[in-house]
This record gives C-alpha cells, sequence and structure tokens, in this order.
C-alpha cells in the first residue's frame, strides 16, 4: 500500500463524521511580516501594537484572513485534494484573534451530502473549525466542494442538504472581548470615514492594482501549508500554476484599505465565489459595495456588510452577463462584514 | 466624494504645517529575518544579538536602512503620491537604533516651498521624523519633490528656501548610547580593516552583484507599507514597474559588506540622487569612495564618509558625462556617514 | 592592497589548521516563518510549539536543513570561494536543536589535502562545526571541495586523506535530549506509518512537485547569507543563476512529507551528491528509498536511514547510466538518518 495520501473520494465521507485535520501550526511574528510582505496590507489594528492597544486589545492580532487561510490549508489534504470544484463558503464568523504565538489546528464535520445525478461525483458540505492551543474555536465557516468517487459503482449516501444562512445577521457576529474604539485615531489609521459616512449601495473603487508574480502566491500558499500541486508543479499544470484563491482575497482585502482604512477587524464571511482563476501575470484591483449596516452590542462598535469584488485589471463593470455567468475578467465576489469605528 | 486618498497637490502645502502621517508599524523580528532574505546583508551588528552585545548594545537592532524604508514609506501618501520627482534627501540622521517591537510612527514639517515657474507644479521640502512607542526621535531627514498643482491658477506661496547643510559635520551625528568597539570581534565581523586602514580618496569595487526579480523588490517595497502604484501595477506602468529606489539603496549598501564589512552602523545621510530608473532583471553592482574621516566624541568609534554608487552591471566608470549629468547605467549616488571601529 | 575577499587558495590551506568563519547569526521566529514559505514543509514538530512540547522539547526547534544552511553558509567565503567542484559531505550530525534566538557560529577544521596531478587544483577537505552562544556543537559534518591555487608553483603539500566513514552508525546518531514519542499524534502528524511500518529497500514516490522560480531561491540562498555570486548575479553567469544545492535538498526533504510524514528530525548525513545543476523553471520532485534501519538508546525512538532523490520533473526511475554517471535528470542523491516514533 502506498505511504502517500490519496485524499478522500465521496463515498469516504458520511454525515456526522468529525476530520482532525494534521499539522497543527504555531503562527508568530514571522508570519505576521511576511503577511505584510506579502499583501499590501495597511489597516493599522493588525500594523501596529500600540494602536491594537489603543482598541483595548493585548497587541496586533494575526491578519483574520492570514488566520482564515492557516485552517483552510490545514483542511485541503482530507477535503479538497480530489475536488473538482469549490462550490461556496457560507456561515464564516471569526470567534477570537489569533496572537502571534498561538497555534492553531483545524477540524470539519460533514454536515451535507448529496451524490450527482451523473454517479460520478458528488457534493460534499463541511462546517470547519479553527482551534487553538486553549481549544478555543477562533474560527468556523462552511464550505462546500464537488468531490470524485473512487469507486463508481459504490452507493449514494442519504441526500442530506444542510440549511445555512444566506447572510450572517448582525446578532450572529462576536465582537472581539475588550475592543473599544472609544479612543480611536482616524489620523493613525489612515481615513477620516467612520461607520456613519459610509451609505448602504455606496460603491468605493480602490484605485491601485498589483501585477502578481509565480514566487510571491507560492510563498504565500506554502505559508499557510496549502500544498496542492496545482498551485506550484507547472509539470502537472503546463497551462499555468493556478493562485491560490485565498491569495486573490488577501489581495482585494488588502487593497481596499484605499477608501475602507478602518474597516479594521473581519468578523463575518457571507460567502464568496472564485469566479474566474487567476495566474501569474494578472493585474489584480478591487471594488467594493455597501450591503448593509448594523449596530452591535460594544457601543462604538459599528458593523458593515461589504461586497468585495476583485477584477483582472479593470474598472468597475457589470459583474455577469444577460445569461447570470461571471464575466471573464472577475476573479473574486466576496460578501463579509467588518467592524468599524461609529 | 470619493473615499479614497487623492494625495496632496502642490497648493496643499504650506509651511510650517505638520503631517502626521497614517498606519504605524511595530517591527519584530519577522522584518528582521526578511531585510536579511531580501538583501545579501551581513553586517555582524545585524546579523548577530551576540555581536552586538559586545558592542554595548542591548541586543541586534533593524537595519538601519530597514528603519528608514518604515518611516519613509509612511510618508508616499501624503507627499509623493503627486510627485512628478523625487530630487534629493539632505541633513539625514539615525538618532537611536530600532529593536525588534519598537513601533513607529512618521511626521512631515513643511519646510521649504517653490512654485516653477511654469505655474504647474512646485518643490516642497519636508524634515521627517520618525518617532517610536516612547516618542523619541529615532531617525530624521529632509526630501524635497516636484509636485503637480491641481488647480493651476492655485495663488502661488511665497517662496522660502530651506538652508541645507551640503554635508553633516561630525558633531552633528549621534553616536547611539552605549556603543563600544572595545571587544569588537575583527574575526567574526568578517574583515580586518578598521578605521585608520582608510584612506581619504581611496575606492573599493565590491565586487558581488544580484540581478534583481519582480517578486523581490514589490515584497520589499510592500514590507514598507510603500504602496505606490508604480512599483505593483503593470497596466498602470506597461513599460515596466518602477523598482523603489530605496531597493537599490539597501542592496548596494549589502553588497557594501565585501570591503567595508566594519563600517556597521549608518549614522548620516548628506544626500542622494537616484540617477536612473531600476528595472527587474538590471544587475545591481557596487562601488565605495571615502570622502571623509571624522572622530566622534566616543573613544574608539570612527566615522566614515562614503560615498557608495550602484550601478547596473558596471565596474567603476565615469558617474558623469560632460555635460554633468549621469552616465545611463549609474542607478544610484548615495553620500552617508557610518560608524567604524578605530 | 584590496580590501575585498579574494577567497583562499589551495596553497592557503594545512592540515590543523582551525577556520573561525564570520558573522554569526541569530535566528528567530523569522527565519523559521520564511522557511515555512520557501519549502512545502509540514513536518509537525517543526509546525507547532505544542506538537513539540508533547513529544519533550520545549518547543519548535528551527529545522534541521535551515540550522545546516545557516552553519553552511558561513563556510562559503573561506572554503568555497574559489572551489571549482563540491565533491562530498560525510559524517553530518546533529547533535542539539537549534531554536528560535540562538546564535550560530561556524569553524572548520583542515583534515585532508591532496594535490592533483594537474599541480593547478587540490582537494580539501574540513570538519565543519556550527555552535550556538553557548560553545555547544550544534552541527558537525565533513565536507571536500576541489580548490584553484593561485600560484601554480607554490609547492604540493604532503597528501594526507581523512579516514571518513561511508555511513554513520546507529550509535554516532544523537538523541536530542529529552525526545520521547511515548505522546506521539499521528493523527496531527499527518500519517499512521509508524518506524515498523518501513522495509528496508521499500521506495516512495512523494507525488508532488514544486516548479521553482528566482526570486525564491535567491530569497533563501541569501537568508543563509551564502552570497557566492553563481547564485546571484547573471553578468557572472549569463548561462542561468545557478541554485544552491542546499534549496534542492530542502525542496527535496520537505517534499518528502507525502509518504515519510513521521520522519521527523534529521540527525545524521552520511553523504551526497549535487549530481546535476538546478535552474529556475526546473520542476523538483522527490523519491525516497528506505536503506537502513536501526534503534536507539532512546525507548520508542527509532531511526531510519533514508536515500533521498531529487529529480527534475521525473518519476522514479534508473539513478545512473551503464557508465556509473548520474542520468541528466537527478539533481540530488542524499543519503541521511532520521528519527521516527516506534
Amino acid at each position: 500500500m502506498a505511504k502517500t495520501n490519496p485524499g478522500r473520494f465521496f463515498e469516504d465521507y458520511a454525515i456526522g463524521q468529525v476530520l482532525h485535520h494534521a499539522v497543527p501550526r504555531t503562527v508568530t511574528d514571522g508570519e505576521r511580516a511576511l503577511y505584510h510582505a506579502l499583501y499590501p496590507a495597511r489597516h493599522a489594528l493588525y500594523s501596529s501594537d500600540e494602536f491594537a492597544r489603543n482598541c483595548g486589545l493585548p497587541k496586533s492580532p494575526i491578519d483574520d484572513l492570514a488566520a482564515f487561510h492557516v485552517v483552510f490549508g490545514k483542511t485541503v489534504p482530507d477535503i479538497s485534494l480530489n475536488a473538482v470544484a469549490n462550490l461556496g463558503y457560507a456561515e464564516g464568523r471569526w470567534l477570537k484573534p489569533v496572537y502571534p504565538g498561538d497555534t492553531l489546528r483545524s477540524e470539519s464535520e460533514v454536515i451535507g451530502l448529496k451524490q450527482n445525478s451523473n454517479g460520478k461525483t458528488g457534493v460534499v458540505w463541511v462546517r470547519t473549525r479553527g482551534l487553538n492551543q486553549r481549544d478555543e474555536v477562533v474560527i468556523e465557516y462552511v464550505r462546500w466542494v464537488m468531490v470524485r468517487k473512487a469507486n463508481p459503482d459504490a452507493a449514494a449516501p442519504e441526500t442530506v442538504l444542510p440549511d445555512l444562512k444566506k447572510v450572517l445577521e448582525p446578532g450572529d457576529l462576536v465582537v472581539p472581548q475588550g475592543l473599544d474604539f472609544s479612543a480611536y485615531s482616524f489620523s493613525q489609521s489612515g481615513e477620516a470615514h467612520r461607520w456613519g459616512d459610509y451609505q448602504i449601495g455606496e460603491t468605493i473603487d480602490h484605485v491601485d492594482g498589483v501585477t502578481v508574480e509565480e514566487a510571491e502566491h507560492m510563498l504565500a500558499t506554502r505559508l499557510w501549508q496549502n500544498t496542492a500541486k496545482v498551485h506550484f508543479d507547472l509539470t502537472f499544470r503546463p497551462e499555468g500554476r493556478l493562485i491560490y484563491g485565498g491569495h486573490v482575497i488577501s489581495m482585494a482585502r488588502a487593497l481596499s484599505f484605499n477608501g475602507l482604512a478602518n474597516a479594521q477587524m473581519i468578523v463575518g464571511l457571507n460567502g464568496g465565489a472564485h469566479a474566474n482563476p487567476c495566474f501569474a501575470g494578472d493585474t489584480i484591483k478591487a471594488w467594493s459595495e455597501v450591503l448593509d449596516k448594523a449596530e452591535t452590542d460594544v457601543p462604538g462598535v459599528g458593523a458593515v456588510c461589504l461586497r468585495l469584488v476583485a477584477t483582472k485589471g479593470g474598472e468597475p463593470f457589470e459583474l455577469k452577463n444577460t445569461e447570470g455567468r461571471y464575466m471573464s475578467n472577475v476573479l473574486l465576489d466576496l460578501d463579509y462584514w467588518a467592524l468599524m469605528p461609529v
């Protein structure tokens, strides 16, 4: 029997099954510095320990998306090694900030299964939790992927479709303990716009762009210990190494600083689509739309629901064609909640 | 009104104005390691905590140029977003070492203004200070840039030309508190040449060269949170992403280890010119000339004034043509003071 | 006299001479994070402080190969600057784990000399030791290189051929103090295969591959302060920058996680050949063969002797042609001992 990991196939999943993903990871100041080298990240809460302390936190957390990538990366060998498509995300919540020195691990529970009518593939829904060294859940999210069957004759499981929220309600969002924007410095954060200055329906073109390079997306993807072949091995994908979708998310979010500098912390992920693949040489640009606003149970801390769109080199434009399919230069369509000073 | 930063135009500056630049930054061991990955940096004081302690410091500081880049990067959105040219530096001084864990912020005072005769642009002089979390000034320097006017009809300000030193005097240089070269190990530092071994007028070809890559200069420039579009967005500059001038400075300084291994600490910047733009694929080489030598008020610690020239692939040669313009393969002409064991 | 380092020539070495290599280096969490960004490294003991503590260590050490590269990098200016060939390694032993915060330095003793019959070159054998800030030897290994003579008329030294072990015996291997696999988590480490599951003669194809980029190997090689021109300067080597052999070793070892996830710690290096040069654009793949197995003096800790072969893009295949020369797509043939839970 081969000693290498063959990954899991559709018939290897069962409702209620819990997968404990391998290779826990301690994140440090090194990961934090690398995040700033890989992305044009400037949100002050993640850049300055002093700024974070002024906001009631003990020091700067690891970027929320870096924490997400570490948790996600661990699931790849068990969830998506044989995936033919990443279909969606839902009910993502950041429950505790992650600090340098914390050790993260991941586990996933199978919460949905549906064999496709072709009998060769099926859809698997998992709820993944990232835990720290104190067994506190720091992140959770639902993800579903289409996976091949190893044996086409394997019996179809009973179909279970999880009941997922299209959008998290404000009451689902968790404001980190101690977060306090009463001494918030808008001069240090980089912009004067506060929660009250954003209108539902408003769009913001984030202006800046980054032309991406092979070395950079591979450094990033490896850092999260996501070692899926498609991102690294040109002999496996002679048409070009596929850039990890999370790299596009982090790039777009960092670009969104210009116009959303005070949307400091990500606390919810309602959904997201990797609309088209991204390759080295593409220039990533981004725009945002304010989808909703809500108060939180912490005075002075507001929540904004944002659509973050990443495109290849383009200005804002129609996202989808008349048949409802994404235009070819759309890379990402993400729907998330962030916290902002009121 | 757009929420993104339009930058400042010539008419937005006034003498005496102080700009508090955004996004403070905590630098850590991560930034220190990245500096060593990005540049062939081998000066022992910045490489080994033990060596630094032997020289009377509590541990290895962050490289002086890394500290400079962090301070400089913060000024870009306020000073050079609409700059059409970087014209010069003067009176740069390093006043306190920066250590892992320190948080840096920057502020700039407008000290000079002169509208150009075309009425469309003007020159702005600022004195920038980098401060740490204890409000101590760690670095200060003067920089001047040519900036566009947004409104050509805006009235010209009164011309104020700052009185700047061409060269810092030895008495202007600050030796870090506690620095003591009496137990200095020339075997550990890599070279036997001490202050007395260098002659004014002597030139040193640093031999080594580095062919630069897109991924590397972008990693570096982002790390300093300098997000100027010209460095990152190939759709904005189809003729090639311009490499941040500071990347060339750091590369040349690191190359100068070979021949100047004991020129440990940078304490003064007299001036500098980015003679020609640098692009990925260029091979950076460097040579130095000893311009001056001075004693400091600390026994055993000498100062050398060095001209550091970076070129594209070339040997030492004439720097300027008969009309006084830099030859096309000169990238950098820098004039700085460093500390050396006597 | 030029102030730059000319390197040493064959006639500059003498039996018994001890070279104290320059530029000590403090390694930190930054180096650790960069190692994970540069290589697809997933061995749990080096990824998680919690996992390491569960194995009886105070926290995650710096990767054994990263420690090796730091020690090795320091020797380059004194040993291989004028080398025309790297001929071999032997008797490599890891004697103490290296932790973030440790400061490493290197010294080498000349243990063998043999002038070649052409009178223009000779072979130098050195035993190199890496020491930490407490003067404990953390790594030692023998390496031999062919070096040019500066003066062909220099007298040949007496030939001294060191007596080197072809393979370290199990009793030569040092198990780190405190290492205890009794609470080892195979679910966290990523694979269920333990020492008893591997058979002598068994081969494992590690499946994954990485197409290497210029920026990445230069970042890595600089991080170890190995500044040999051949790796960086395209004007010096217009046919392509040569990738540091240690970069290939680390890449192959990281790829070997898939099938050898529990071969946690490297403790011995019996020998190794850089069979062919590696260049950017090559896709590195790897396979391993179990050469031997041994018990150690620590209950529960087994040792496996592994051949690690890196190739360009290829499946397992004949390593050598009928004349005993390596096939052109073989990059590395390494022979090492690792520790595994029994």
